[in-house]
């Protein structure tokens, strides 16, 4: 990796973590947080905070970069997106859905405070996000800009984004996992936050339609081949991931094409995503690295 | 009740049942609403449009009619705070929680769809409903304003509002049952909507500050003997509801302080709750017999 993309993203990772408890804890007194009566800041902080790579507000920053946004204004943004993605791992650990014991070798959120409060906590941080977002439009962002992120993220959250995505890889046996249907399932289960998080920096960096459309396609291949890389590392060395999952595995692009045909895919998917960023030459230099990183990081 | 209320609130009933559905499906092509294979869609409609009295939209317009904000830019707000309710109504079902096999009456969610989609069902409305206020604030809404109603409503149903009294009500025992406790969960669990309802009405006319908290404090109160009233309503007729839960009763005002004391506290927060409606005068006939319509709701 390049020491530009190291540094970018190490200190992404560090400022998004150490803001992330801030927005969590926002207008709460200290005594609420700290309240033993109350049961669910811990689960919700819990839910939020366990150590993650902080993919999707990496994502945030490089496109943000790429159009000239401030880091100030990309921050608050960039943890509304992860709080989403946080609220979808609590959620598909519950025992209705994924039934994991463990995430990332802890045990799984349902698993220390109950599945109601894991339940509640994932509502809580989807909430927090929209939340957050307007805070940003009262303060350091525009207000229609605003706006705009909280509708793109919503649609990237409902109906035709990750919660679709989630019941459909829930009800999708083998035999009806035809590839336009794996290809839905996780354009929707991974890719809609992935292109949602894309669209935060292109539109908090001012990018006009036409440059939103390419780093859209971009974030969307980008989406799949991770979803498929993930698929593959995990078939490799189950323990790797640290989840544990007494549902029968979903299908996957792996189980429908083979091992080689799922690389193959990763290796046409990001090719896909780099040939979107065409237009803005050496300026993308970083997005096109970050593609390939997340392609090769079973390396 | 007087002919301007029922007019009032009929009007908004079938204004909310009408516009509700077509939120919904905002975006989404007839063709995936109808999609056998998606099973989210028709889980989330079920939620949303059980029939239903549509008290926090009527209070929407009660609030917004005081201050003379026009129909056309309540509505969307009013659907978004029902959308909030509905996913509510649709967690407390769940086995983890309330563990409710019918709801008014008939199967709860989770009895017809699954634990699995009646919860991603609820996370749809939730994230849907930010998704309205963000298009309003595109359209017929001012950014400004619309933003204050994303926060007022993410405050409202996260860790100081709902998703917190929803949490507390599950983990308190009769022997942590104090009066300030309970006040505090039914505040969060229903004040706090009533509450943005409220606001969400004022802040759509303008009202000012000094009348906002007059109308945070009518709807405060309004909400608390709301709830105390479904309780008293149960104590006497548990089938009145509709609702079978396995779950033991949580602790309630009525098992507090027995019947009459209840009956003394609803009275009393009607009270104060039309008491803050002083500084309008006869302009808010309106809302103070909504007040009484909600307490003499036995009748």
């Amino acid at each position: 990796m390049s020491q530009a993309l190291q540094e970018t993203l190490s200190r992404v990772r560090s400022a998004v973590d150490s803001r992330l408890p801030k927005l969590l804890a926002h207008g709460l007194s200290a005594g609420l947080l700290e309240d033993p009566r109350d049961p669910l800041p811990a689960a919700a902080r819990e839910a939020l905070l366990s150590p993650g790579k902080r993919v999707r507000p990496g994502l945030v920053f490089l496109a943000g970069e790429l159009f000239g946004a401030g880091e100030d204004r990309l921050l608050d943004p960039a943890c509304a997106v992860e709080m989403i993605h946080a609220a979808s791992l609590a959620l598909d650990d519950l025992p209705s859905m994924d039934d994991a014991t463990t995430r990332r070798g802890r045990p799984a959120l349902h698993a220390v405070h109950g599945e109601d409060l894991a339940i509640l906590a994932a509502m809580t941080l989807v909430v927090r996000a929209f939340g957050v977002l307007a805070e940003a439009g009262l303060s350091t962002v525009r207000p229609a800009a605003a706006l705009d992120l909280v509708s793109r993220l919503a649609d990237a959250s409902g109906l035709q984004g990750l919660s679709s995505g989630q019941a459909l890889d829930l009800r999708t046996g083998d035999a009806d996992a035809s590839f336009d249907r794996l290809e839905t399932i996780h354009a929707r289960k991974t890719g809609a936050l992935f292109v949602a998080a894309a669209e935060f920096g292109a539109v908090l960096g001012g990018a006009r339609a036409r440059e939103l459309a390419a780093v859209r396609s971009y974030a969307k291949n980008v989406g799949l081949a991770f979803q498929i890389v993930d698929d593959l590392l995990e078939k490799e060395d189950p323990s790797r991931t640290g989840k544990q999952a007494r549902r029968a595995p979903a299908p996957t692009f792996v189980r429908h094409v083979g091992e080689e045909g799922a690389r193959r895919l990763v290796g046409e998917l990001t090719l896909h995503a780099v040939e979107a960023l065409e237009p803005f030459g050496a300026r993308a230099a970083l997005l096109r690295e970050f593609a390939s990183l997340l392609r090769d990081r079973s390396a």
